[in-house]
């Protein structure tokens, strides 16, 4: 197999992925259509700032996490490329599920089918974080070898409990589309807690702030 | 805590969603609907113009200022990232209450509520700036060693000045909303002409136009 | 011909306009009208959600393919520059058809013509991927030292069976609009595990992950 | 004056916007509405593609001039940045008049209008083409000690005439919107052609394609 790119290539372009959805999620939210009553109009659209913040949450959070992921990794091959394209297409998707959720709420119509399609999206994503793990961490693949070996079980044991989650998530959508969102917020908030890079931290004891010239993996330019 | 990623890599990420947010403005001017009689419906458009160039000053103004907080830190760590993210949200956001108040100046309706829209909007990116300022210069945590110690309460006292001074335009949308783009486009010019960076300059004696290749501060790749 | 900028320039600009493009297309799915009955709503939309698929992985594997492209290159020229440019006015127009394509296969009207657009975007695109290579090594113009000189020409003949490939495709269009739409996502699979890299891997013999350190071709910073 | 950032970070941030207006360009053509009549529909939109390609060839040449005065450079400073920031604010407005130029033509209606807004826009763009070029080069404030006094002159005739030429195109905007968007076109070819790098390059003598590893000029990075 060939070098289609390095590191550092694949995670620039990975970055604008993630930066230009997160700021897109704006556009999902709909423009006012009565003037003469433009604080009822707003007061109205209130669930789709919610989706709005929780959205950006999700996306900013799969963001910082992706490069703790390639920080782990030595390089990338054909194959982990098109698994990273695979979740970059459910990420960019995440504007849409986000405005139908909330437009729906701000209706009170179909609010459970939203839930629904928002779950669904990120249960994919979900896979799909599993899916680049897997493949990456296989028989250390792709892992740089400063990566302990004690540490890969417990990081792919994380990876899959989060799907799982989200696959439980989405069962929660069944019941009802508040206490949905209530939850997509919760686990954007126990990813930004960060469980495998804090697990891994403890045992290499790394703290303080980020020296600007120390990069935090291999080949990190 | 573990280290997510280094200071350019996080400044990259928010370049790219200033760059996207400025550049969705323009996105925020509905299109004319009457095309018999264009010129009066481009005529009626112009507060969403006059809207559209006050957001481009603030964010494009709001880009450089962030590059010069940065140029202050000698690292990055989660939660200076959680704030950065915070307040790129309400930066994101800023293309919607642009819109509203453009469309509700060009109809003459609800131009009181959509003046407090987005004065809302500037208000909490105020508060978005303090937080990430106080937690990156508080026990100087992140501050580089080359910031003088002397600038760092000045600095303090000038953004919190920044956020009254968003706190008071907010009460000013409650009197009339052209007043209210006005002082927007007053306090843009105001950041613009940058008093912390011009205080710290005249201590620091650094002049005349910055050399290519010598970095502003440290880490800067 | 004066020096306009160096080739890892062109790449970041062309990796903007791919990223910008592939995360545009998530704004082609129509939004629902009907909340009250948003299941039926959302499975009427199905056609929009492949069509997003297929031009995600178009999108995607044309962006992975450019590098392959860059990596073959020892520098760029004004020439190749609006050749460059030309080839993403075609990659940047791409939303508009699957829009379209999407829409109508939906609606179960104007199928053949929408197939037809997208089939003749796609036809340009080739065309000018086509113009692109020849230029590059023609005479072996802007061809790196270490390209061989016996794949030249293989990886001609290579591009040009896609574009003709890409005209029949067009021809397919006038038949029906699912077989096209399934054709392009094989023709996207085609190229993924991309026949030109291939060939040339098994003469140079790389193998295994790409070191993040080791840049896959000259120039790659 | 302090240093707010190197002239790389300017650059990057500049792409970032010429990258995604030009890709927005493509939000400017209006879904069909009758898919009954598909075809019809799609022929009826012939001048929003071709007001597309017009446009995307305007931004696209303008990128590669914006890299081309970037070189001249040996920095950057406050005021040069808000004079780029002003320029920025024009190319990133450009997709609205596209979109309405391209309307107009379809509808028929409104069209000296349409071009009237189109080309106070280019003119407006190139006042701030010209403020840029005078306040860098004048006292050669700004310019790189290679480039050579005796061109100085030169390039600012040639920015001068630039401008007037558009102004003069906004005048055949009174005349005819098809006869200004050809002439738009022709403009966009005329520096295409690029006749003050090639003025510049016959004194300094450069050749064939661009080393890669060869930064163009100071502090490429």
């Amino acid at each position: 197999m060939s070098a289609p790119m390095g590191r550092s290539r694949l995670e620039t372009f990975s970055d604008g992925v993630f930066a230009i959805a997160i700021t897109l999620l704006v556009l999902t939210i709909s423009e006012p259509t009565n003037y003469a009553d433009l604080g009822h109009e707003l007061a109205l659209r209130w669930p789709s700032f919610i989706a709005y913040v929780v959205s950006f949450a999700v996306i900013g959070i799969m963001w910082l996490n992706h490069h703790t992921v390639f920080t782990y990794l030595r390089g990338v091959d054909r194959t982990f490329i098109f698994l990273n394209l695979f979740l970059l297409m459910t990420i960019a998707f995440l504007p849409y599920p986000t405005g139908v959720l909330g437009l729906a709420l701000g209706k009170g119509q179909g609010t459970g089918t939203a839930a629904i399609a928002y779950g669904v999206t990120m249960a994919v994503n979900a896979l799909a974080w599993v899916a680049l793990w897997l493949y990456a961490s296989g028989r250390r693949r792709l892992l740089a070898d400063s990566f302990p070996e004690e540490q890969r079980r417990t990081a792919t044991v994380l990876f899959t409990a989060g799907a799982l989650l989200y696959g439980a998530a989405l069962g929660l959508a069944f019941v009802g589309a508040y206490a949905f969102l209530a939850v997509q917020g919760a686990l954007a908030v126990y990813y930004a807690l960060d469980p495998i890079a804090r697990w891994l931290a403890r045992s290499h004891g790394s703290e303080g702030p980020i020296e600007t010239q120390g990069a935090p993996g291999p080949g990190d330019d």
